[in-house]
């Protein structure tokens, strides 16, 4: 797989940040930016340069990841001893911090050290929306590992298994055929009760004749995430089933059609909304319709009725509409796809089944 | 299994708070209140009552895992609408809050809208330090788990596996065994480098003779973790190995002298410490000597140096020194232990191989 470029990440920031300085403290930020994938830590970028501090668990992991980004680091076993050597990196500048993300009292602690302060909204998130070749060479194989595995487990939904073994099987498979781990914890929810939660995990309850089915599962790539859902009836599908089912495929395939260069989040969930409401059934649809995709399996863009975000060529969102109903259960259809300028590119290619 | 009982933790965290009103915006301290398992949603406990928010993607289940608890239920598809429903249970009170766990944001909009804001340590990160009878089954269930799965898959280790591999078989045992799902992505460490990184993962790294190896295994059982750690050469251990592995393995026995009711977290680390220090090999200590586990993996009490808490019986915790070095690799010993008036009882029953 081609290396991920760091260094010029590192140079897009600074030139982000001007002449202040940013203090990363989102450990997905701190990955994406230096490579660095730890639970502890945070970067400072000031002038150009990267310091990365972190404490002696991940020292030596930090020292092997971030090689060649440039990056200098910091590693004091001590947490407050790393306190401190971050605020002195601070000093005398006008530090830009996401107060959504950081919690207050780490906020009134600069604060209270004199440190000039200033909310952005994520400098790095936004950045991250847009992914590059490299990236997206890594969400494209974690989706082609989730489709083998899918294939392979497929057929045993038929033979009243629980939805924990359908589960296992399919995690081990996706590691099987080249992922790191699971993207996360993969959904399997059947019948009238599971089906209708659309975030339902996996329980031992047998998979029987007549139920709704949705598996949501992804794999991981050196960080990066993939995510795709699909869904069945076991055995022959009723009138019920089929009217909704088809309505969720013609709610996606709306969805699709909405994901375009230029186009906005909120345009895709609408789309996807519009179908559900013209069949008076939007009461059912439970959730929005998709986020971004990346180092992080929920990320920005999302679509949703409350956020509008342009799409760009380079993002690689979902588009998941669903619909729920407890006594009845639920479907959802997802794919994960890269927006181009004049479309879109599906990266999850598992056959959507006509019921 | 018994059943969790609700009722009496809300009843408990009431007479904590007396007049004033708790925001509940950490999940896990959600979930423990009310049995209510979400990656989005909140609670207020206000004049005895518990009100649980939570958008449309949780309806279902906040219903389902909430019944019987006494909790009222919010559901809003819409995020702002929810959060106006949060501010309106809010006004006319003092509220408490975590300012180290709630964005500084969130802060600033509660203040802005006039509501009395006054930090409080988690009251019931306190409350869930000390486990009862039903916790303490499942923890226990999960450690039993654990330590099936690991019987049956370690003597692959010495078949030239890759650690990945390890992994996978442990985590689909793990699931067959009863357990719901891993407790954590588990640590399979090999070799001089990966060895040396106490939060390593799991890697194509074939495992090979002369490798130290480190495996850091637990299950989860209804929500509650399990968190073991053997350590292993592949073939004949050489002197140095050997020497490192007993000082460790003595550490980890001076750590579980020290656990006792009445005793103290702090003193729990020095006695590994100490060990260490007059062996000369301190520098080779990379981490803390343990934590609290339950519905978080990593919770209240933390064994180190700059914390302080006075163990009580019914805490559950970690006893989990290491010795690591670039190019020599690692050992690290953990047993997870209940707390007792007199003692301690071992709930990891893994052996501990001499080498």
């Amino acid at each position: 797989m081609k290396a991920i470029d760091h260094a010029s990440r590192i140079d897009r920031v600074a030139e982000a940040i001007g002449a202040d300085t940013l203090l990363v403290t989102d450990l997905t930020d701190l990955r994406w930016l230096t490579g660095f994938d730890t639970s502890h830590g945070w970067a400072v970028v000031r002038d150009g340069e990267v310091c990365v501090g972190t404490d002696g668990r991940y020292g030596e992991k930090a020292v092997a990841e971030t090689a060649g980004t440039g990056a200098s680091l910091i590693v004091e076993q001590d947490r407050s001893d790393l306190h401190d050597r971050m605020l002195t990196l601070l000093t005398g500048t006008t530090v830009l911090v996401d107060a959504s993300r950081v919690p207050h009292r780490l906020w009134t602690d600069l604060a209270a050290r004199g440190l000039g302060l200033r909310h952005t909204e994520s400098v790095i998130a936004t950045l991250r929306q847009v992914k590059d070749a490299a990236e997206i060479e890594r969400i494209e194989e974690a989706a082609r590992i989730a489709d083998l595995a899918l294939a392979e487990v497929e057929p045993m939904l038929f033979d009243r298994p629980n939805e924990l073994d359908v589960r296992a099987e399919l995690e081990l498979r996706m590691v099987r055929h080249g992922a790191d781990d699971r993207s996360y914890p993969t959904i399997v929810a059947s019948g009238p009760e599971h089906g209708a939660r659309p975030h339902h995990g996996a329980s031992r309850r047998t998979i029987v004749d007549g139920d709704t089915v949705i598996i949501d599962v992804g794999a991981l790539v050196d960080g990066y995430h993939s995510d795709m859902t699909r869904s069945w009836v076991i055995g022959e599908a009723t009138e019920e089933q089929r009217e909704t089912y088809v309505l969720v495929a013609e709610a996606q395939q709306a969805g699709l059609d909405a994901t375009v260069a230029g186009g906005s989040s909120r345009a895709v969930d609408a789309a996807c909304r519009d179908v559900f409401e013209a069949a008076g059934r939007l009461q059912e649809y439970l959730h929005g319709t998709g986020h971004g995709v990346g180092l992080d399996i929920h990320e920005t863009p999302f679509h949703n009725r409350t956020t509008d975000v342009t799409l760009e060529a380079g993002m690689v969102v979902t588009i998941e509409p669903g619909l729920y109903r407890g006594g009845f259960g639920g479907f959802r259809i997802e794919d994960l796809v890269l927006v181009t300028e004049h479309g879109h590119r599906v990266l999850t290619h598992s056959p959507k089944r006509e019921l």
